[in-house]
């Protein structure tokens, strides 16, 4: 099962400031060979089903390995059997109407 | 690792109406023996992270099953390690602030 | 425009206890009339599209005004021209199916 | 109160693909001349708060007139009182720390 993902995790206990841990998130994420793209208001994953959830554990257990005592992330994720679709097809779709 | 999770699951083209496979997740979900409760925009489920993610992978699965070609899911989901925490113990807490 | 919405604010740099804030925007949202239900990830809200999120607009102006200085806020929102639903109605769909 | 804003709006009852809702939404929100930046998993936002929210009032609106019955949205969305932070500050703060 194919899965696109869009990631948002925030450490809580940490201060105001979070995107060192966002940068470890990414790292953790590049490690993985997944298809990823960062967008201001999460990170856009695709992969097999057991690989991006397990790149997503990984995530909360490198920021808690940080210091951070609390994780609270907001998931997005779609599934579908009619056809083949990657995070590029959905962006070109919408932009190729849009021209 | 123990994680609260608040799952949403929207099958597409299905037509309007999705309450039943609202219904076949909630069953699965009751399967697994995870503390889970219903509301108006989604379930809460509390467990250790490998057994409420294969169950969010089973409501996919099952909803596919029934003919959905498309899903997509939105998921709150929290983790901590200074200490520990039921979803009861998350609502209590504000209620007894309420008082 | 009647709306069935799932708030869920988080504020950042105020350590890793958060349902000081919660209770208050408990309170804003009692203030308002407007019919609610918390549960251990979110509270539910519903209403007419611009009092919702008047209310949700509020809740952000009493956690800053707490002294949060930043705050990540998840939403879920549906609306529907079919027909009227209310909240409970959409947990009583559910829950008459299971039995 | 200036608002970074992630919109995923999905309207259910008008089968499985969705990118023509998501166009019409992508030109009412060209239309507003706000700061946008779309992804695989949604649309990012930033502006005045009561411009971004009418902006996804007017997105709902857009997508009902076009004969979808039911939408379901999901949105995070961040508010800071500490500094002024764009969706380009938030990207490129991480792209920094990668490098």
């Amino acid at each position: 099962m194919h899965v696109i993902l869009d990631l948002c995790l925030v450490p809580l206990g940490v201060g105001v400031s979070v995107s060192k841990y966002v940068v470890v998130c990414h790292k953790v994420l590049e490690e993985t060979g997944l298809q990823t793209s960062l967008h201001a208001y999460g990170t856009n994953i695709e992969g097999e089903w057991d690989d991006v959830m397990a790149a997503v554990k990984k995530c909360h257990e490198a920021v808690h390995a940080m210091g951070a005592p609390r994780i609270t992330t907001t998931i997005k994720l779609g599934t579908r059997t009619d056809r083949e679709q990657t995070m590029a097809d959905k962006v070109n779709s919408v932009e190729k109407q849009l021209e």
